[in-house]
């Protein structure tokens, strides 16, 4: 490669990308997924090096995707998944990262429930940090798989319809959607009651609506998010009965054209935001996502861990 | 070899497995066995692969025995071990098992509370499942090593007197294990308190008895089981002290045969279903069934995950 | 190596070492820091064996430390972690220790609430056993990474002046710790509230004071220790602040020469046993104490596990 795309240390959102460093690095998850497709052993290009898996909030999902993708590069995995563990009880995260640093980390991967905890992270620490998501800020990983699985089943995403649906307001993962979406020339709705959209996001370029059939309808993708009751501090809608009946995707009204694809990054809510034969639709591409978060994942990991920064 | 004896996908329970499928199983854990007395480095069979251990009851020495076991064959392994993880919440085990296949999983190993979660896994994902024990229903890699521990020690089961004594109505490893020794040839013996022998028992060609001394007697191996407190909803006994007395075995008057061998699935409740005296003897395999446990699941993770099934 | 150095199988505490086996310790540790600082490989001493983490009290940091070393040196590592596991769930550690050396281990790592575990254990199995700290007794590893930064940090221990500041009573660190430094032939002085400094110590040829400012003048180390709330049974002292102000190391009046090093075993209450500013100088070596803690555990691997013992 004459020009090297990716020159970053640490990956702590898609905001401050750019869109050829996307592409590169949708770019080396496609050699992945290529590999793991016929079957070859991935690079060993993160031999003999720890990665730590620091989550302090939960999950399973992102979490085991990332395990998954390390040891697929080789590297020794150290999970700290404890949310108060005697390495971070009484001790600040400061604390807990330069104590990871000197246990001999070569990258971290962060969960963590405050916004800019990564960023904070990335200022202590010399070695890569990988956001996993920081609270209602970004989750990069997660919008790159977005990004990958979209284009995989559409080409390029310059000019694309793409609506995100659903509790955006307290999304990360719509937030870093939302970068990655703009910079890579798609054409972004967000749709959603009125309480869970931000406001002034058209001076983004975006198009909200609150109106359900008319984000469904005449758009190439539709990203579901999940309902984030674990977010948010009031309660910004009547009930899941009531969010499902107003925004909820459904065979009938709802339903979006045959050629749009659905997108969610899962767990779903089988009958609040998708109803179960959409989900399981040809139309849905929900398990794609999960399939290519490993690669994606390893090309995060790639880029950032593997070389000498 | 000239004619495979082992053509399944999944290892669900006994019920459905033929003598010789059995016996094939046998025979590759005791080639595993013997590899690991020699201090040979067993087959890499699993390398490159990645087995998920899905741990949805507490369980540690069966999922520690299956992670050594996977471990040894090279693959990746995953654990999946919390109650009531991110990736289940909210979910349904369908979804959970579709997630964890598009994750990459090239086997999942599953304990489960409810009787059937193996054979409802297996009817939803293409990979292999190997039922960890699936509630009262079945737990066919304690069975085996049980019947492996029986054939290393007795030789051939043809005809070999064997008493299960406990708590069978509540055990899937006592359902398990009728299954194997039935179709492996022995004579069967059910032993334990009238409230948990399971009734018309007899129609399956066993023998029944509540008389703690002649179940012991004349017996080839005495089968101790655990007492599940955690499967009975209601008490099926006074007390664990009278259980003791009427039914556990003790030195002195239901003292079996020094001949006789005595097996548990562990963890012993010392006192209660056999005394510490009798647990150490030399007639007790109790640690031997541990040691073959990681050689059997050997045998298991190879024939079902090392093929192209 | 014509004389070697060390024959123990297991290493329990620091107390029945010789000088000649720590400072062997200590020099393998050496190896294994420049092998890391050089980027080299380690050794492969442990590939195929297993290691097994019982930790039944909880702690993240050794725990890691051990998994990393373990790793390191191509071991596989089973962690079993949980505080009342089904393996230990109406199991006694003699069934437990049993039944993990059944299940094929090749040395087990032990934390443990009681004093004398370890060592319980040892008399038990016949694979290596290594105290990862045992109630209020003894912590080795520990210790030998203390000895091992002192000496990296100061040369010679022969008569070099170390404080030991703090909890001492209940202080498993400072156990092993005097009895090391002791050995090694250093100067040992004990200071802290007279209710937390045990008695007739001076029977040892130890320094004992209460005063602060003696205690931190005139010394070539400081060795600060946590204020250990879950290991007392009674109040000791009158609260946090109170200890922070008679015995917490701060700028000005009780601040050590600018050559004096500062050690702390973490995790850090700042604020409470040294204030951020001293905390962070150059005098500290905090960090460097984790860092070498992994080198100093793959030697205490190496030296018991990967030999025939």
């Amino acid at each position: 490669m004459v020009t090297p795309k990716w020159t970053k240390r640490s990956l702590l959102g898609i905001q401050h990308l750019t869109g050829d460093e996307i592409s590169y690095l949708l770019d080396i998850s496609g050699e992945y997924r290529k590999a793991k497709t016929n079957g070859n052993f991935p690079s060993g290009c993160l031999e003999g090096k720890t990665i730590v898996n620091l989550f302090l909030e939960p999950s399973t999902r992102t979490r085991v995707a990332f395990e998954l993708a390390a040891k697929g590069l080789q590297a020794d995995v150290i999970t700290i998944a404890e949310k108060s563990s005697s390495l971070t009880k009484g001790e600040s995260l400061r604390d807990t990262a330069r104590n990871i640093q000197a246990l001999g980390a070569d990258g971290i991967i962060l969960r963590h429930s405050s916004p800019g905890a990564a960023q904070f992270l990335d200022n202590i620490v010399d070695v890569p940090v990988i956001n996993a998501g920081d609270g209602a800020h970004e989750h990069p990983s997660q919008a790159l798989l977005d990004l990958f699985t979209l284009r995989e089943k559409l080409g390029s995403l310059k000019g694309k319809k793409v609506t995100i649906l659903g509790d955006i307001l307290f999304s990360r993962v719509a937030r870093s959607n939302i970068w990655g979406l703009l910079k890579m020339g798609a054409k972004v709705t967000l749709a959603g009651p009125s309480t869970l959209v931000p406001k002034k996001m058209e001076e983004l370029g975006l198009t909200v609506t609150y109106n359900l059939k008319k984000a469904v309808s005449n758009t190439d993708a539709i990203m579901l998010l999940r309902i984030q009751h674990e977010r948010q501090t009031q309660t910004h809608f009547p009930s899941l009965t009531e969010y499902s009946k107003m925004f909820g995707l459904r065979e009938g009204d709802s339903q979006p054209d045959s050629r749009t694809i659905i997108l969610h990054p899962g767990p779903i809510n089988r009958g609040v935001e998708i109803d179960s034969t959409l989900a399981d639709s040809p139309q849905s591409v929900i398990l794609d996502q999960v399939t290519n978060g490993v690669s994606v994942r390893m090309a995060i990991l790639d880029a950032c861990c593997s070389s000498t920064y």
